[in-house]
Formats: structure tokens, C-alpha cells, sequence
């Protein structure tokens, strides 16, 4: 069994690397937090709070906090990533050497161009030593921190570490369920984004109940035919990193993803969506890098495609509707028929 | 190639039926939609409208309507079932023999005890010389009627059945996918109702996101672990019948299933609830038929156990909380590593 008082850190000090920091700190697990803002880590050594990216939840008095990356590494066996993906790859480059024989549990979703490397690509690249895990799922950040029942994916083929990451972050309020298709649930996590922008687009259009578990299940189809082709095990989507982190992602209204593609529906540009609400949706950039890989691939991906004209071609929305849902009617499932392997009792 | 002009019969004039025949009829589809009561069905014919299951909606004049049933199967090679099923046996009985060599659909949800049968099962009992395929997935009649986009899925083993079905039935507004495994189709449309009612407890509880993309997730996997030591195929469960349907009736808050449960999760008792709103929700049934069959094939389904306990055993819905939430955290998707084949390129 792993002790759970084996020291912990977590790099990172936005909303979702304190949250994660704090639930293991309330449940007794030594924890380090790292950031790199001096001023923030004052903030949540002297008041508890983390008045950044965490306003209003009173952290754990057992966090530590510093802003020493070394040391918070050198402290801790098992070392969760919270960095964001622009400063991902800079991060690693610096501690590489470092994680040697330590356990990597990245939480950071992205593709890095070129390459269509997923963050724990990164860490292998980067830290080619450490043993490496990826934690997914339908997590807001938010909603965690305030003891909502919340349950998450821990992938790897070291079911050591699944287990080790069980242990510390299990608690009354979230269950982690673990896999070994770590590519799957990265994967997952890394796509949804551009399918967030849809359904905000059928919300703004006023499509009902019928349309958008339509557009949520041909997304998950989708998704899991590019993810498949890639080396995924199209299982995973049927998990809380594919289809349940995919419902979070389509239903919530706060979301950037969802506020653009409410925009779009709306009949505005791009570009005035952008203007309006400030900052570039991520699901915007995944919708670029995705279109040219299925393209490079030859996978059939009919809602990228049609997102991308519609963005990117300012195609009209009705044109754009009209041909998916003249399409070829296929297969429900497509894997359904390869992978069959009959009943499995019990 | 199917003949769209082929006749195709509708028996059953409730809204899914009414909807279903009006859609092909509107399409240029010679259909006749066969109905019990003959008050609705000359409304029908004089009025063009169903005001008793589908008020408000002008249907096509096309449409014929009969309260014959034998005139209505003798003139048609395709047959659609729309019958409730309470009444799905002793109406399938009286017309067995006149289906023989005919392509039989059935739009029926639920599960005849005992035996633990599903609608076609009763089809091939009662008429073993029909064709026999099941339509399901997330659609609510009145938005089909109302020409929301929507999406559906055909599942048999007879491909040409399959086909016969999307060529009648697939239209501007309505995508009809085909399956192979009726049986997991079928099972996911009668299960269903039981997670409505933890939905509806979880939206009375003011439950997060985070918790009701936990739950709906974990029903699935749930569903899905029934389903396949059933002899279902679990990819199945990814589709439109399985997610799909699962997560319009998990997030409508109209139907009944889901007002149980938003009953109990505000602390009124099944009685109570019942006795308000009039009527014993399917999903109520569903509940005690799978708590009996899981535990005699042994398919370990907390949701429904937890669900019974509350629901029959008046257990506080915090101490079965408190129970799931502590129970061994086991693997995201159990099938995942038994089913691995191994990247499918292309």
C-alpha cells in the first residue's frame, strides 16, 4: 500500500493545481505547493487564500507554499504538473533532470505544434527518467474546491503510480477511477474544447433536447474514431476523461469555448466574438490543429470539418447544417463491429 | 435499394407513433397509422391533428389512419410497433401469424416480467416468422414533430432490414444510424429510466456539474457492465441509444422519472411523490426488475442498489451517499483492458 503521509508536491498555482494542493493538504497528505508568483504565495502563506485564481475558499493551514521549484521537487516523490500548456514545455526543460525516478501526474490539457504532442509527450521528452501519469475528468476547479462530489480518471501503464494517486487524492468527496490508456485520456481532455464551441452555437440557435444529445454523441463518435486511429483504446471515451468530461464541457454556459460558439450562433464573427469576450478561445486553436491532422490522417471527422468552414471560411451556418445532416447515414458505432468480442460474463 | 414508395404501416397512435408516421408521410411515404380508439383516429382523418397525444401539430394530409389492424399490416411490407408496452404482448398475440415474412420495428421501451424480456423478444415469441429490428435513441416525439434535428438509431442483425428503415424514415431532419446489436439498443432505451430518477434527486439536491457528469458517467458504465454480461457489445453504450438517450433523459426535467427523484432528493417518500404527481413513473418498475436480476446474474450496480435502498428500504439518502462514495475506486472503464485490439488504423 502507498502512505498516504509520503511527502506530495503540485508545480503549479492556478485554480486547478491549488485545489488539487488543498484537498490532499484537508486530508492530512504533507503538500507542497509551487508557484512561481512570489506575491500570490505570500497571499496563500499568510491569509490561506490564493485571491488570484481561488477568491473566496479558505485553504488548508498544513499547505506549504514556496517558489522554489528545486526544492519543492526535491521534497516530494510524487509530483503533480498544474502549469499551463504555453509554459509547459519551458517548465520541464528546467526541472527535467530532476524528476529522474520521481511520479509525474500531468493535469494539463493541450497540443504542442508541431509534433501534436500531448503534455505528458512533453514530460517523456523532457524528463525521459521519470515515471509519468495523466489525471483527467469532469473537473471544475471551482466546484472541487467547494466539496462538490467530484470523480476523475488517473491513467498510466504503471498501475503503481494509478495506485499511489489513489490513495493521496481519494477522499469523501472524490473518487479516482484509474486506466491504462493514458494517450486515450489525454486525448480526450485535449479535444472536447472544440466541441464546447458547438453546442454553444446550438444553444444560441435554440436546439432542443433531441439536437444536442445528437451533436454530444456524434462529437463522442468523432473524437473516438480520431483518438482510435491515433493508438487509443476507444473504451476510454465511454470513461469520466471522454464522455464524462465531454458533458461538463457541452453543458456548461461559463465556459469560453461555449460563450464563442454562442457568439457564432448568434451570427457573429469570429473575430467580434474575440473582440467581445477578450481572449481567444482554446478550442479555436485545437479547432486549427485538429482539422490538418484528420486531414493528414484521412480521419473522418464531419463536425471539425464543418466548424472549421464556419469559422474559418465564413460559410453559413444553415449551409453547413444542411450537408451534415444529408451525409451518408452510417453506422451508430463504428468500432462496435471490430471489436466485438462477444458476451463477457461476468 | 429500398423503394421509398413502398407502404409502410404505424401501429400505435400515441405521440411516438402519431410522429413517426406523420414524418414518413410528410416525406411522400404511404403510411397508415393504426389506432384502438376511433374518436382520435377520424379526428386524425377530418382534422389532420391528434389532440390527444400531439396537440398542436398539423399533420401531413397525406397520412391515412385506420382502426383496422388487419387492413393495416396487409397493406404494408414494413411495420412499425409504437404500442405501450403494457398492451405490447396481447396486441402482437391477436396479429403473430399475419407479420410473418414482414419487416417488424419496434419502438417499444421496457421489460416484460418474468422472464426479463425486451419488446422484440415478444415479437419473435409471437410472430417467429417476422424480420425484427428496435429503433431507439434520444427522441423526444414532440420535438421530432416539431422538426428539431434528431438523431436515431436501427439495430438488427438483417442489414437489408436496417437499410429498408433508413431510407423510409431518414429525412432533412432526422439521421437514422444502423447497429447490429439489437439487444444492447434495445436494453439501453428500458434502463434508462432508473438514472433519470437519480438525475432528478441529484437537481434537488443542487448538485454541480462536476457531480452530475460523475453520475451520468458512472450510470453508463453501469448500464454498460449490465448490458454486456448480458451478451450486449459494449461499444454500443458509446452510441446514440446508450449515451445519446442517456443524457436527454437524465437532463429533461419533464419527464416523470425525473420528477420522482427530484421528489426524494426533497425528502418526500415514494408514496408522497407518486400520490402528487399521479402516476408510479416507469423507471420506479425498472428499478425493482433490475435489482432483482443483477443480483441473481450477480452484476455488482451500486447506483441501483443505492437508489433501491433509499427508494424501498427509506434509507437517508446521506448514508447511501456516504456509501458509494467510499466503496473500493476501482477502474474507469472496466471493459477497457478485456476488449483492447490494439490501434485500428483507417
Amino acid at each position: 500500500m502507498t502512505d498516504r503521509k509520503a511527502p506530495v508536491c503540485v508545480l503549479g498555482g492556478g485554480s486547478f493545481g491549488t485545489t488539487l494542493a488543498n484537498l490532499m493538504a484537508a486530508e492530512g497528505v504533507p503538500v507542497t505547493l509551487w508557484l512561481r508568483d512570489a506575491k500570490v504565495a505570500r497571499q496563500i502563506a499568510d491569509n490561506h487564500e490564493n485571491p488570484r485564481y481561488l477568491p473566496g475558499f479558505r485553504l488548508d493551514e498544513r499547505l506549504q507554499v514556496t517558489t522554489d521549484i528545486e526544492a519543492a521537487i526535491a521534497s516530494a516523490g510524487l509530483i503533480f504538473l498544474a502549469i499551463p500548456s504555453s509554459a509547459f514545455r519551458s517548465v520541464l526543460q528546467s526541472v527535467g533532470p530532476l524528476l529522474a525516478g520521481k511520479q509525474v501526474v500531468s493535469t494539463t490539457k493541450g497540443i504542442e505544434q508541431p509534433g501534436f504532442l500531448m503534455m505528458s509527450q512533453i514530460v517523456e521528452q523532457e524528463a525521459p527518467a521519470a515515471r509519468v501519469a495523466v489525471l483527467s475528468g469532469p473537473n471544475l476547479a471551482k466546484e472541487m474546491a467547494a466539496g462538490e462530489l467530484t470523480a476523475t480518471v488517473v491513467a498510466s501503464e504503471d498501475e503503481q503510480l494509478c495506485h499511489a494517486v489513489q490513495a493521496v487524492l481519494g477522499g469523501p468527496n472524490l473518487r479516482v477511477y484509474a486506466s491504462q490508456d493514458r494517450y486515450g485520456v489525454e486525448l480526450g481532455g485535449a479535444l472536447k474544447n472544440v466541441y464546447a464551441i458547438i453546442a454553444g452555437m446550438a444553444s444560441a440557435l435554440g436546439m432542443g433536447e433531441n439536437t444536442k444529445a445528437m451533436l454530444i454523441t456524434r462529437a463522442l463518435a468523432e473524437m473516438t474514431r480520431f483518438a482510435v486511429h491515433m493508438g487509443a483504446n476507444p473504451l476510454t471515451f465511454l470513461g469520466l476523461a471522454g464522455v464524462g468530461d465531454l458533458i461538463v464541457t457541452c453543458t456548461s454556459a461559463q465556459s469560453r469555448n461555449f460563450q464563442v460558439g454562442y457568439a457564432l450562433g448568434k451570427g457573429e464573427t469570429l473575430e467580434e466574438g474575440v473582440a467581445r469576450l477578450g481572449q481567444v478561445a482554446e478550442g479555436v486553436n485545437t479547432l486549427k490543429v485538429l482539422k490538418q491532422k484528420s486531414e493528414e490522417e484521412g480521419v473522418y471527422m464531419p463536425l471539425v470539418t464543418g466548424l472549421h468552414a464556419i469559422v474559418f471560411d465564413k460559410q453559413p451556418l444553415p449551409v453547413v447544417i444542411g450537408k451534415l445532416m444529408s451525409a451518408e447515414q452510417k453506422t451508430d458505432v463504428e468500432f462496435a463491429a471490430v471489436m466485438s468480442a462477444g458476451p463477457i460474463k461476468s
